[in-house]
C-alpha cells in the first residue's frame, strides 16, 4: 500500500491476475453467500487441492457447488496435491516448525501452479471450507507465494467471507457463543489438552483430532456444558450436547463410529463453563 | 427438551409457529447466504426492531433485502420499539444487571408481540445484523420469551448463520484471524480498556463505543498492529490498518468524523501482538 499522500500510477499490460479465496461454508451448499456465488461466476480457473485420504464427501460438495452455480462448464479445474506433512506428537515449538516448513514446500508448488495455469488478466479461485479467515492457510500461503514474485503488483487477492464451522455449530444448537458482555475464545484441541485457561468460560474448539474435551480435569469438566457438532450443515450432521461429564463418553463413541464409517470427520464444539449455560 | 429416554407426544392443532432468526451479514446485501434467502421467502411476518436514533442506513439495508428477495410483497411488517436502555459508566456487575433488567422488559414486549401477531402455523422472522451467534441478543430473548409460555412445545426457533462483522473485517483486510496453531479471542471494548489480557495475542474487539484501543498502555501498543473497519461491507466502508501507535490517532479522528456525518457507527477491529503480523 502506498504511503498516505503518495500518487500511484498503475500501468497494466495484459491485465491483472486475480486470485479469489472463496469461503464455501461448513458443508451445506446453501451456506454460500450471494457474494460467493458471484465470485464463483467470475473465475475461469479453479484450483482444487487434493489433501489425500478419503475425503470424497468434501470433493462431492465442491463438485455440487460448481454444478449448481457454473452450469456453463466454461472453466478449467487445476488439481494440486499438497506435499505430505509430518504429523505426530510434537511440542508446540516443533509443531510450528513443521507447519512452517510444510508451508514453504507448498509455496514452491503453488508458485509454479499459479504462474503456469493463470494467464494474464485471468481470474482463478480457491474454494475453502468455512471462512478463509479461520484456521485456513490459503491466504497466508498466497501472501508467501506472491511476495516472492517479481510481478507482485500485477496480482490481486480477494477474500470472500464464508459461514465458518463455528457459526454453523452455533446455528445448529441455536446458541449465542458469548454471554452478555463476555468474551469468546476460539482455539485448538491441542491448546486445551489437560485444562481450559482460567479466564476462558466460553471456548470454541476447532482442529481437535484427539478429543481434547475428554482430557479436562474432573474439577473443570463437572462444571462444563458441551455443544458438539460434526459434519455441520450436511445431511449426515451429528449433534450432541449436555453436561460434559455425562455426554463425554457418548461423544467419543459417536465420533469414532462416524469416522470409521465415513473415513474422515470434521468436528467443532463449544465448552461453556458456569451458570447461564444457554 | 425431554429427559433422555422420555417418550413425547406432540399433538398439534393449527400447526407449529416458527420463528426464524436470520443473520443478514454485516452490511453488504450480498452477504446473505442462499439459506438466508430461502428463509426470507418462508416468512409471512417480519418483526422489525426500531432501536431508536438515526440508524436510517440500517433500516435501508433491511428494506433493500426485502425488496430484492420478497418482490411479491406478500408479508406483514410488525414494528417493535425496544424499551429504553440505561447507559453510562457502570462497573461490570452493574452493567450485567442493567442488561438483564432491560432484557426482562423486552421479553414482556416480545411475548405480547409474538402471541398477537404470529398466527398458528405461521412463520415469522427477525433479521439480525451479522450472525445471530455473536453479540446479538435475539436468540437469548426468544428463549426467555418462549420458556414462559404454556404452549412452548408449539413454538419452534431456527437460527440461520450469517457473515459476522468479524468475518467481514477479516475479508476486507484479507486477514487470517489466527496465527498457526494459535487462538483468537473475541471480546468487547469494555474488556480491553487499560490493557490486553497477557495470554491474548490476536484479539478481535466488538461493541467498542469508546475507542478502547486508544487506552492500551504504551508498552503494549508499541508491539501491536491494528486492523480496523467500520460500516463493513457497505459502499461507505472505512478501513485503516498499521502499527497501533502510528495509526491510533487517525482512527479516532476518522471514526469521530464518520459518526458525526452518518449519525451512527459500527466498527470492529483486530489487535495483533508480536511478530508475524500478517
Amino acid at each position: 500500500m502506498p504511503p498516505p499522500g503518495a500518487r500511484t500510477w498503475s500501468i497494466t499490460v495484459g491485465g491483472m491476475r486475480t486470485v479469489l479465496v472463496i469461503g464455501i461454508g461448513a458443508g451445506d451448499p446453501d451456506h454460500l453467500t450471494l457474494q460467493a456465488v458471484d465470485a464463483l461466476r467470475r473465475a475461469g480457473v479453479f484450483f482444487v487441492i487434493d489433501k489425500g485420504g478419503d475425503k470424497d464427501d468434501l470433493l462431492a460438495l465442491r463438485t455440487e457447488i460448481l454444478r449448481r452455480h457454473r452450469p456453463d462448464g466454461d472453466f478449467r479445474l487445476v488439481p494440486a496435491t499438497d506435499p505430505p506433512r509430518d504429523r505426530g506428537e510434537l511440542a508446540d515449538a516443533d509443531y510450528r516448525d513443521v507447519v512452517v516448513d510444510w508451508q514453504d514446500r507448498r509455496a514452491a508448488l503453488y508458485r509454479t501452479m499459479l504462474t503456469d495455469e493463470l494467464p494474464d488478466g485471468a481470474t482463478g479461485a480457491f474454494l475453502v471450507w468455512g471462512d478463509p479467515s479461520l484456521y485456513d492457510g490459503t491466504l497466508r500461503l498466497l501472501d508467501r507465494v506472491l511476495d516472492g514474485m517479481p510481478d507482485r503488483a500485477d496480482w490481486r487477492v480477494e477474500s470472500i467471507a464464508g459461514i465458518s464451522s463455528v457459526a454453523a455449530l452455533a446455528a445448529a444448537h441455536r446458541l449465542i457463543l458469548n454471554r452478555v458482555g463476555r468474551p469468546v475464545l476460539i482455539t485448538t484441541g491441542r491448546r486445551i489438552e489437560g485444562g481450559l485457561p482460567d479466564d476462558a468460560d466460553d471456548v470454541v474448539v476447532m482442529l481437535d483430532g484427539r478429543t481434547a474435551f475428554a482430557t479436562l480435569p474432573p474439577e473443570q469438566s463437572k462444571d462444563i456444558h458441551i455443544y458438539w457438532g460434526a459434519y455441520l450443515g450436511t445431511s449426515y450432521e451429528l449433534l450432541v450436547s449436555g453436561p460434559l461429564d455425562e455426554v463425554c463418553d457418548e461423544i467419543v463413541r459417536v465420533r469414532e463410529d462416524a469416522r470409521g464409517r465415513r473415513g474422515w470427520i470434521m468436528d467443532t464444539y463449544l465448552l461453556r463453563r458456569g451458570e447461564g449455560q444457554r
